[in-house]
């Protein structure tokens, strides 16, 4: 029987390198598959509709909430951002790990609704690597930085939620420890509980059968 | 600064293998010091005092108790079996990861006062493996065995409060798998608590320096 996939949650701070890490884990293992999130926002220069996310307006996106076809959906900055669910529990299925890059509400969600979803945080090495990454990409303005830095103060709170937290200080490095961390998640107890099941039900037939 | 040593405790059934886990551990790896418990149970043959454990009556037992000299402490099958306190926290500090071979009433003292410790247990592939290696073994009787799998028994019931749960099929597979998943634990959020707190202080800067 296939090993179902792992749900697999990327967070983090603004700046910490998700979008690049989540392209590496897809180009390199055929084991992933990305679940490509419906937003409302505005499509950033070079982001194509289907592919970083699917755009789509107010109306559309009320009416996806409305028929239970979101995994989770939140409020960020104003916009809507969603995971529509019929792509997710195909791919799981299918014994691929789904990774959603979603920001911390979300992931939250995720976790209440599939306790065996894995949470991994990326993070900059420090907050002034954050803010000098941002500064760099140069696509937003100082009161637009100001704000996803008062954000990430704001995420820095919630992070013990997330199973693992990785730093992104060398992207090659990583990727691979992102990789192995999804690996080593198959081993906690709430991913293996099918195991746990059929061993205690062995052990009580063979305690069953000394006692008879 | 040095890296503090995790706090690694190897449980698991009887005959999963534990005891040669920890040994190859020891020896493919600097990083890792064993913690060698204080115990009244008989040595078997084999065994030495001092390696093995230490092997010492009741009331030397109980005196090392009354000075809580002991990490934890627990009884089991009769006799009393714990953890000395110093040897753990010097190699801690040096930092080593220092490994104790417990079963699960210990498992849980040391989670309760060292909340990062590591709580990782072994199994055979499953219970009928568990059975014949036990019978392989030839150290006990039938009735011993029986014990040992109604023990078995009642410790599945308890596997959900560790970190980790590792499947023995394979010896060098298992030793690499456990020393990974020793790495990867170093990223969840309890064992990064340091790392943690300097990014939100650093975060919290930055926001008072915009608004101030």
């Amino acid at each position: 029987m296939r090993q179902k996939g792992i749900l697999t949650v990327i967070s983090g701070f603004s700046g910490a390198g998700k979008g690049t890490i989540v392209r590496e884990l897809l180009d390199r293992y055929d084991e992933y598959a990305l679940s490509v999130s419906m937003t409302t926002r505005s499509p950033r220069p070079g982001e194509r509709d289907g592919v970083e996310y699917f755009f789509t307006d107010r109306e559309h996106f009320e009416e996806a909430i409305r028929q239970d076809g979101l995994v989770e959906y939140a409020v960020y900055c104003g916009n809507y951002y969603g995971t529509p669910r019929a792509y997710v529990e195909s791919q799981l299925a299918a014994g691929r790990n789904v990774i959603l890059e979603i920001e911390i509400q979300g992931a939250l969600k995720v976790r209440e609704k599939f306790p065996e979803s894995l949470l991994i945080f990326l993070t900059p090495p420090n907050a002034g690597e954050l803010k000098r990454r941002l500064e760099e990409r140069g696509t937003e303005d100082a009161e637009a930085i100001a704000r996803r830095l008062a954000r990430a103060a704001e995420e820095s709170e919630g992070v013990e939620a997330y199973d693992y937290i990785v730093v992104n200080d060398n992207l090659e490095e990583c990727v691979e420890e992102v990789h192995r961390l999804v690996g080593a998640s198959r081993r906690a107890p709430v991913r293996s509980s099918r195991f746990i099941r059929e061993i205690r039900e062995e052990l009580q037939d063979f305690v069953k059968g000394v006692q008879s």
